[in-house]
C-alpha cells in the first residue's frame, strides 16, 4: 500500500494574510466547509492570538468541521498557545501548530534570545500545547538560514517533548529543488527518532518553485505538504494544493504516496476562494485555470488518452470541471432551491435567512432565464443575505450614461437604519454612484482595485464586482453581484464599507 | 565567465494559440517590440504556414525587430519551410524552427510514415531551411513518448544536416524534474556531436512543473529555454519567462549561466500581454503578480535584504515594478505626449494617427486629472487609434440604471460608414447596449467572457473592459477603455465585432 501524504491547507492562515485577501468569519466558514468536503486532512484555520476575530473564526470552524483536523498557529509563548488551545477546543480533532525562529539573525535581532533559550522555549511551547491536544506541529521559522546542527538539536528536543509533525519552511522562497531535497534528506538522516514523526514542508513561490520544492521533499520522505487553494499566500504565495495533489496522483509511478483528497472538489474550491478574495485565477493556471483542459487539437487529446498507460490520466472531470448546469428557473420552488444550495455546500442558518435568500432568487430569476450554480454561489455570497450585520444598505439608485454628458447619480442608502439621500457627478456612472455613497459614508478610504467578471456566459449574465478599499493600512474586499453592472458595483462598494466599519486589527506572523 | 542561456520566447506562437489569446498583427508587433526591448534572444513570431495573417505578422516583425532573432515555426514539409523562409527574409537574424513527431503512435497514426521516412523527412526539412538561413532549430514532437534510441538517431541525422539547436519538448506536461533531467543527460551523452549544438527545452505546465522541469534541464546543460510571458500557452501554458530568468539570475550559485535579459522590462511586458489578451495575472503570481513583492512584515523584508549574501537579491525594481508615475496632465503638449509614448515603446505610424491619439488624450485629461503610463497604454490599445480598419464605430449612446426599472439603451453606431440608430431593453445597462449594438451588427456571436479592471487606483480611474466573443469556433477578444464603464464596455464589444469581421482561419500545431 502506498504511504499517505497529509494535505495541510493554510488558505485561511497564510493565504488570508496576503494583502487584499482578508476574509470575514462567514467567508472563512464557507471556505472551511469546502475544504472539509474536499477531504483536506488538516485545515489551518488561523492564528488565534492575532485578534479576537481570528480566535472567533477558528472556534466557529472547530465547531462545524467534523472530518478534518482543525489547527491554529501559535508563537512559542504561553499566551499564544493557550489562545490556540481554547480556539480548537470544540474540534473533533484539533492541532496546535507552534513556531519559533531558529536562524542566528532572527534569534539575535527579533527574539533577543540565545540558542539555548530558544530550545527551552520551544520545548515549553510543546508542553503547554499538550495540555490541549496530542496533535502538535512544530515549525522552525527561517529554517533555510538556520544552521543544520541547531535544527537537528531543536527538532530532537521538541520530538522528545511530544511534537508529532516537524515542519521545514522555505520562508523566503529562494530554494531550488535539488537543494531543498538535500535539506530534508539530511534532517531525516540526522535527527534521532525522525521515523517517529511526520516531516512537513511549507514552500513559498517567489521563484515559481514552491510546488517543485514541495514535491522534491516528498521524494525524500516528507509526508505532509502545507499548501493553499490557487497558491494563495504572502507575496507570490504558497504551493498550490491543486498542483501538489494532482502531481502526486497523476505520477504515482514516481511519488509512491497518496492523498485522500476528493479531487472533484478542487475546481469548486478554487472558484470559491477566487470569488471571496477577488483574486482572479489566470486562464493558463495549471489544473484550475479556465484553459487548463482546453485542447484545440483533437488528435493530440486523443493521443494523451490512449497512450498514457503508465500515468493515471488527468481529466477535466476528475478535478471538478463541469459544464454550466441549468439547475433552477423562475418556476423552481423553495425546496428545490434549498436542496441545490445544500448540494453546493451552502448552509442556511435560519428560516428567515432562507426566506430572504429565496425572494432574492425569485428576483434574479425574473431577470435571468437560466440560473446556474455559479449564479447561486454569487447570490448567496452577496451581502444582503446577512442584513443584520450591516451598517450601510443600498435602497435605490438612479444614474445615466450618455456620450457627451457628465454622469449624475441620485442614490438612497440606509445608514445605521435611517435613510439618507445623496447626489454626485462623476467621470462615469460608477464613479458618480461611489461619490454619492461616499458623501453619506464619509469613509475617507482609498479605492485600490475595481474589477468585474461575468459569472456565466451570455449578455444576461450577472456581473460579479470586487471593490478593494484601503484605510489606515487596512485593506478590505467587497463583493456584489447583479445583472446591472452599476448596481453590482454599488453593492460591492457598500459591502466593502461595511467591512471597514466592522473589522479589527491583527498580527500576521511569517512562517 | 558563465555560460549564456538563450531565452526563446514563444508568446506569439504557442502563447497566441491558447483559446482566447489570439492577437491582431498590430498587437503582435507591439509585443515583439517589447520582447526586443527586453533583449529576448529569439522571438518565435508565429507559424508562417498557418494562415496568410500569420505569415504577414511574422514578416512585419522581421522587418522592424533588429536586436532579436526572429523565428517562424514550420512543419517538416517543403511548403511550410518555404513559407517560413520567406516570412523571416527581412530579419537581421532569422531562424527556422522545424518539427516532426517522433513517437511511435504519432508516426503511425498521424504521419502514417515509417521511422526511416521520418528521419529522411527531417533531414530534408533542414536542407530546405538551409536555403534561407544557417540558424535552424529542430524539435522532436512528443519526445516524451519517443524511444530514446530513435531520438538519438534522428538528432544525429539533423545535426549532420545542419541543425544548430535541438529542442526537446515535454508536449503534454507530465514530466517531473528528476525524470526530465535524466532524459536531457542521456541525450547529451549519447547523441554524437551533442557539444556542437545548443540543447533546448520546451515544457508545458499541466502539473505546475514547467519552470522546474526547464531549470532541471538547465542543470544538465540545456542552454536554451522556450518560454512565454506570464506562462501563456496552450492549456496550463508554457514555462513562464519571468520565473526562468529570475531563478537563473537570483541563484547563479546553482545554475552557473546567465541571460542577457533586461529584467526591468519584465513587468511592462507582463502588463502588455495581459492587456492585449485580456488574461489577468493573478496577484500571487511569482515575479509579475501585484502581490509578488508585497511584504507585510518589515522585519522579514529587512532580514532578506541583509542576509542573502550568497544569492543575488531580487528586488521589485529589478523586474520593472515602479510606482504609478504621474507623467502627463491636461496641459501637456503634443511633444511631451509623443515622447512619453516612445518611452513606452508605442510607435505612432503617421501624423494623422498622432493627431487622433492626441485629441483622445486631451479628452481623457479633461475627465481624469492624473494620466499614468497605464492610462496611455490603454488609450493607445483602444480601437479608435486605427479607425481606417474598422467596420463598426460607436457614435453615441444613452442608457440609464435605476433600481426597479428595466434599463433601456439608445445607441448610434456607424456600420461601414453609414450611421444606424438602435434601441433595446436589457437586464442591465451593458446588456441593453450590447443588444442594441447586436441589432445593427447581427453577428450572432456568443459572449464568452466580460471582465473589467481599473487601470489605476481611485474612483476616477479608467475601466479597461475585455469582451470575448465566439462565432463558428473562432474566438476573439475586444478591448475598450473609458472612465465610463458602460462606454468602455460598448467600445470593447465593438472592437471584438470588428475583429470577427476581419479575422481568418488558421492551423495550430502542437509542439
Amino acid at each position: 500500500m502506498n504511504d499517505h501524504l497529509v494535505i495541510f491547507d493554510t488558505t485561511l492562515r497564510d493565504g488570508e494574510q496576503s494583502p487584499g485577501a482578508s476574509m470575514t468569519k462567514d467567508e472563512k466558514l464557507r471556505v472551511a466547509r469546502q475544504l472539509e468536503r474536499m477531504r483536506v486532512d488538516v485545515i489551518e484555520a488561523g492564528f488565534a492570538a492575532a485578534s479576537p476575530g481570528d480566535f472567533d473564526a477558528i472556534r466557529s470552524i472547530a465547531e462545524v468541521v467534523k472530518d478534518s483536523t482543525v489547527c491554529s498557529l501559535a508563537r512559542a509563548n504561553e499566551n499564544d498557545i493557550r489562545r490556540a488551545g481554547e480556539a480548537i477546543k470544540p474540534a473533533n480533532s484539533g492541532r496546535i501548530h507552534t513556531f519559533i525562529a531558529t536562524s542566528p539573525i532572527h534569534m539575535e535581532k527579533k527574539l533577543r534570545m540565545t540558542p539555548d533559550q530558544v530550545v527551552e522555549q520551544a520545548v515549553k511551547a510543546v508542553q503547554w500545547a499538550r495540555e490541549y491536544t496530542d496533535d502538535i506541529e512544530f515549525s522552525a521559522e527561517d529554517a533555510g538560514r538556520s544552521e543544520l546542527d541547531f535544527l537537528c538539536r531543536i527538532f530532537d528536543a521538541v520530538i522528545k517533548a511530544g511534537a508529532k509533525t516537524i515542519n521545514v519552511p522555505d520562508t523566503v522562497g529562494y530554494n531550488v529543488p535539488g537543494q531543498f531535497s538535500a535539506t530534508i534528506r539530511n534532517l531525516r538522516e540526522r535527527v534521532p527518532n525522525s521515523d517517529k514523526v511526520i516531516w512537513s514542508v511549507h514552500c513559498h513561490n517567489d521563484l515559481g518553485l514552491a510546488v517543485a520544492n514541495s514535491l522534491a521533499a516528498v521524494m525524500e520522505g516528507a509526508r505532509q505538504v502545507e499548501c493553499t487553494i490557487n497558491g494563495l499566500g504572502e507575496r507570490a504565495g504558497n504551493a498550490a494544493l491543486e498542483e501538489i495533489v494532482m502531481a502526486v496522483r497523476t505520477r504515482q509511478d514516481i511519488f509512491g504516496c497518496e492523498t485522500r483528497i476528493d479531487t472533484t472538489q478542487i475546481v469548486p474550491a478554487s472558484k470559491l476562494v477566487s470569488s471571496i478574495t477577488g483574486f482572479p485565477v489566470q486562464p493558463n493556471k495549471a489544473i484550475v485555470g479556465a484553459n487548463a483542459f482546453a485542447h484545440e487539437s483533437g488528435i493530440h487529446q486523443d493521443g494523451v488518452l490512449k497512450h498514457r498507460e503508465t500515468y493515471e490520466i488527468m481529466r477535466a472531470q476528475d478535478v471538478g470541471w463541469t459544464q454550466n448546469k441549468l439547475v433552477l428557473g423562475k418556476h423552481s420552488g423553495r425546496n428545490a432551491f434549498k436542496t441545490r444550495l445544500a448540494d453546493l455546500g451552502i448552509v442556511i442558518e435560519s428560516e428567515e435567512q432562507l426566506n430572504l435568500a429565496f425572494s432574492r432568487f425569485k428576483e434574479l430569476a425574473d431577470k435571468k432565464h437560466e440560473i446556474f450554480d455559479e449564479d447561486l454561489q454569487a447570490l448567496m455570497s452577496d451581502e444582503a443575505v446577512t442584513p443584520e450585520q450591516e451598517h450601510f444598505k443600498l435602497v435605490s439608485l438612479r444614474v445615466a450614461s450618455e456620450t457627451g454628458e457628465v454622469p449624475h447619480a441620485r442614490i438612497t442608502i440606509s445608514a445605521g437604519g435611517s435613510e439618507r439621500k445623496s447626489e454626485a457627478d462623476g467621470d462615469g456612472p460608477v464613479d458618480a454612484c461611489f461619490k454619492a455613497v461616499e458623501h453619506v459614508a464619509d469613509s475617507r478610504s482609498e479605492l485600490l482595485l475595481f474589477s468585474v467578471n461575468s459569472i456565466t456566459g451570455g449578455t444576461d449574465a450577472q456581473g460579479e464586482v470586487t471593490v478593494r478599499l484601503a484605510k489606515d493600512g487596512r485593506v478590505v474586499n467587497g463583493q456584489g453581484a447583479d445583472t446591472d453592472i452599476v448596481v453590482a458595483s454599488v453593492k460591492a462598494y457598500i459591502n466593502a464599507l461595511n467591512k471597514l466599519v466592522s473589522n479589527s486589527e491583527k498580527v500576521n506572523p511569517q512562517v
